[in-house]
């Protein structure tokens, strides 16, 4: 971390200047004080794409959900539990950055209620009622839409089935500039493991197929937002 | 680790001989396949009592929930996801273990169905039915009960209120020998932390305080569980 962080300050890198707003990993959405429902998230290729961007020399903030230890140095990390921690925390700070990207898995519902205690197995709930969580890119979308100086944002869709279809209409309706898509369920690829495969598709109706480890991919995924970013003023 | 192992090659100690089997870490109840229910339990204590039981010369057989990379040497180990399949493999090996001692955050409920797909958030679910999931250590304890060479019988209670009253009625209902009760809520307690404070409950209605680091508190339980080990043969 030190040799990089040196190195950082002699070579500034092509996003120099630029500051990267990341989501990593899961939500969890209580339901009392000790059950929640989550996924298997672990943050990896929001932290890899972290990592790369930090190589290139931009500024860079991650709201990382619950992953357990991480590695977190060269940039900073807000911890968030909740969709709506991770809501507030990127709405706070998308006005000001150059690129927001929407790693993060997050939960699209959650409990209707929070128990204030753990709940008693003997006194159900044998029906749990969830509501939507706030969608994060489409709340952050939608406040930097119309301005000059719009980030650039870009979007992840893990998916199990149709996964382009899926990602095209993502990107349409949340007014992004590039998505990410995946099939989680694919060997190789997905939660957990060091390696993905996945497709870019960008706003011009370009498609990009990139493999790897998540480490070569994220560094790819910065190449191609690279080139989306505007000329610096 | 290659100490601890070639000392125990000298000194057999007081569990030499034992099989205990433990389980430990969260259980997931997938709703669908990137969603799940689930608790924030890491692992951390059962896999103390992991190690302070294999310190003590026992053999040790860790079934082991989803807690991401955790060291693992010197004790087999059986991962698990769901309740069901820690249940399957506790049932599998209680018989023929000394002590078992259930450490593990086994959830009460899972979604009653699992769907084959990612759900799209459009389609709902906005109810979720929930159904019980087996209980681990009460199937353990009727499988057992009755036997002449029954096992010591050692549960844990995470409670957020009422916690040796809630922890006594589960060593009575389930017939344990023993159960470790601790309030998750306290500060420097239960999930995610290294440390703990718990009282253990035994059948001939004895209460003790225990607290400490994690390790310190795995060693004390181990101490008590031998006190309960008939003689050996």
């Amino acid at each position: 971390a030190i040799v990089a962080a040196a190195a950082s300050l002699f070579a500034p890198g092509p996003l120099a200047g630029r500051h990267v707003l990341i989501t990593a990993g899961p939500t969890r959405e209580y339901l009392d004080p000790v059950r929640f429902i989550s996924n298997p998230s672990t943050g990896k290729m929001g932290l890899a794409l972290a990592e790369a961007a930090r190589g290139m020399g931009a500024k860079v903030t991650v709201v990382l959900g619950p992953v357990g230890a991480v590695e977190r140095s060269g940039y900073e990390v807000v911890d968030v539990v909740s969709a709506e921690d991770m809501a507030r925390e990127v709405l706070a700070r998308v006005d000001e950055v150059d690129c927001f990207i929407a790693s993060a898995a997050v939960s699209d519902w959650k409990p209707e209620t929070r128990a204030a205690q753990k709940v008693k197995k003997s006194e159900g709930p044998e029906a749990l009622t969830l509501v939507r969580t706030p969608d994060v890119l489409a709340e952050a979308s939608r406040r930097v839409s119309g301005r000059e100086k719009r980030p650039v944002l870009v979007g992840f869709a893990a998916e199990t089935q149709r996964v382009v279809e899926y990602a095209r209409d993502k990107l349409e309706r949340k007014g992004l500039d590039a998505i990410v898509a995946n099939d989680v369920t694919a060997p190789g690829a997905g939660f957990g493991v060091d390696t993905n495969q996945v497709t870019v598709l960008t706003r011009d109706g370009k498609q990009r197929e990139l493999s790897g480890t998540k480490r070569e991919v994220a560094r790819s995924i910065l190449g191609l937002i690279q080139e989306l970013l505007p000329p610096r003023p």
